[in-house]
């Protein structure tokens, strides 16, 4: 059953390790087909230098697990409830990459500093609010979830394919799982840069915005000429 | 003699390596067997790329040499005084891992900024004093585990695994040695994103109690769902 | 046609993800053939480990490209615009190098903090301001190139051959490609240093001129002595 | 001649990188044969990936190339000074090495925040002024020699076994080549962890002289019992 999409799914969580995102288990990559509603996710705490394509969960979106000998991510209710607002994210990704976490924790969105954020993320990439007493007991990784599609419905969220959660950590997404590595990639390299820049100049300001349009649509839109495209 | 237990004492000494924990000879890993009363410990200054299991010394909690080459760690001391006080440790870690090593320079318990720390750690992670020139004088290192014991007497020592000693460096525990190191490298990781995260916003509050209390207990306690167990 | 420097242009790009400068396809090299006043340069957005030597692409200074099947670097047209104002230029790089980069961001020119600096650049490492919104419109990466050019017109620009673009990032070159690139690691280590020297003490001065003069001339021009020269 | 010297000075050298020390060509490690009065160093700007055993260069106290077909580092007359004044140095290094480095071109001696520094090094490693302009002119690298004899002469030497030349870079040594390296890694490390000690409490104090002592003296001097002496 979707055995491409696991194939994709597990290369996509195994370049966490490659790329130095994570620690120990301490993420999870996950990719859709929309055509069956189904999606394909990395399983809880379960050792990269063990896993395989086949040890891969794959759920619906009511959030059944249709196969799959082990649990699922302990984040897939957050995952699930992206997908079901968001139509064009085929992957999402969640780590604890040290300097996108550093910022998450620090309660602080990250600043357009330059051409390498503008180049992939349009604007500041926000950092959404700590779920209330009552949204954690409730439901927590739900609730993560929908804190997330409240800050990003009616937005273009494909051009801001980032969010900090506060005192926790990134989320990441792209149009497939790939994709959502990649920007799982950027974001930590932003990150660092973003904090590095305010501690060689305290008083930086952000980016004009006609330097960061530049860059978001020289890679980005109809007009895009950046790459072979 | 207890030839399993060398084994995992002598591989949970070469992951402080694998995971950057270690400089030379700066760290040491030890693990007991209760029923026996006797630990097993790391060689005094024997570099990491000769070390074998069969260099592993094992000691009695009267601190005699019960087998064994070498001399043991010079810390062997204070890892008695932590296995006589807490009978649920099964595994002790010394370094000088740098993040960890600044913050106990620093004399700063590290606060518990984020997910990542609550995950494993549930508080803040304490940094104790120094000990007195007649302290020092008496008996070291003995005093050092003393001290540490002082700290964590009537706590859940197990729900905070880590301290530091000002001017020296950490002490992590587990259940046993692997899982001692496994906290060892949260403790790094840990203290490197809290001092950034300070870089970052000066004025960074530690993570609201029910989002530690969430974290915490998704992973310990008879509630937990992480993973597969 | 143009073999060696198509090889020699390949292997400099190469060194980029070998010496830690670039992250994806972040990065170009560029080398020019003054004699046919062609030069060759990186196509655009191929990842470094599918790069080979056949994929560089040949280009004359009109901008034209004389041969290869892919699209060169959306930055051509700033390595064109330095060939041609600056004829000792035989190599040209830009990336976005972690900490050369956050100094862009953050505005500031590097100070010549020591000697590590002396050696290889002389004085301060220029920041050029960013490029008006009808400079972008008009030619974003040609008037990035003039930008340059205005700045190092009527100075010894081999004697500083790097420069970091306002909320981009850096540029170096050289006498050849391979050079370009020594300079490109050059600047990204001096760039760590100074950045943590002020981290370290926050009233520092640059270096005094005498020793600054002792280190470039101790490596450059006549009285060279340092190497097997 | 001095076959033994040149292949334990030519693995000294090759550990540089190994330990991270260096960039290209930015470090040289020379060792003495005290008997003969003669000692061997790396050759200037040779890279370390090409060096061999049969490179190194055999100099005389008075400053003659005994033996090599290269040309020795272009800091050679500091270290014959250094061999000169201080019969029990047995070998030299000096690097570039980023954080030691950063403390020298901040200007500032390194305090002993704690026991990872004082178990190799007494006290606060000191950084020396910049030389004059006249000092400079006349011979720099020998007049850099000159200038650290003259701080440590009647001093124990090699209980502080590295200094910082302000603006430029460190000097460190040990009872032969490969314990210089040891305690160039050292100094690297203990730079590392202040800078980061005093960016999380900017107020912090050196570590009391008792523990200082304590550790020192555990691993020096002739009641020493870490290790396996």
């Amino acid at each position: 059953m979707l055995e491409q999409l696991k194939q994709e799914v597990y290369e996509a969580n195994m370049l966490l390790p490659k790329h130095g995102l994570v620690t120990f288990t301490w993420g999870n990559v996950s990719g859709i087909d929309r055509e069956s509603g189904l999606f394909v996710i990395k399983p809880s705490g379960v050792d990269y230098d063990k896993l395989t394509a086949e040890d891969m969960v794959v759920m619906d979106l009511d959030g059944n697990r249709v196969e799959g000998k082990y649990n699922p991510s302990s984040d897939t209710e957050t995952h699930l409830e992206l997908y079901k607002a968001f139509p064009e994210m085929g992957g999402i990704v969640h780590t604890h990459s040290p300097w996108a976490t550093s910022w998450a924790q620090a309660g602080r969105g990250i600043p357009c500093y330059g051409t390498t954020h503008a180049d992939y993320m349009y604007g500041e990439i926000p950092c959404v609010r700590n779920l209330t007493k009552e949204e954690i007991d409730e439901a927590y990784e739900k609730n993560t979830g929908l804190l997330i599609v409240e800050h990003f419905k009616d937005t273009e969220y494909m051009a801001m394919p980032a969010v900090l959660c506060k005192n926790h950590g990134p989320f990441t997404w792209g149009k497939d799982a790939h994709e959502a590595v990649h920007n799982a990639v950027v974001l930590e390299e932003v990150a660092k840069m973003a904090a590095r820049c305010e501690m060689i100049n305290p008083d930086v300001k952000p980016a004009p915005q006609e330097l960061q349009d530049k860059h978001y649509y020289r890679k980005h839109g109809k007009d895009a000429y950046y790459g072979q495209g």
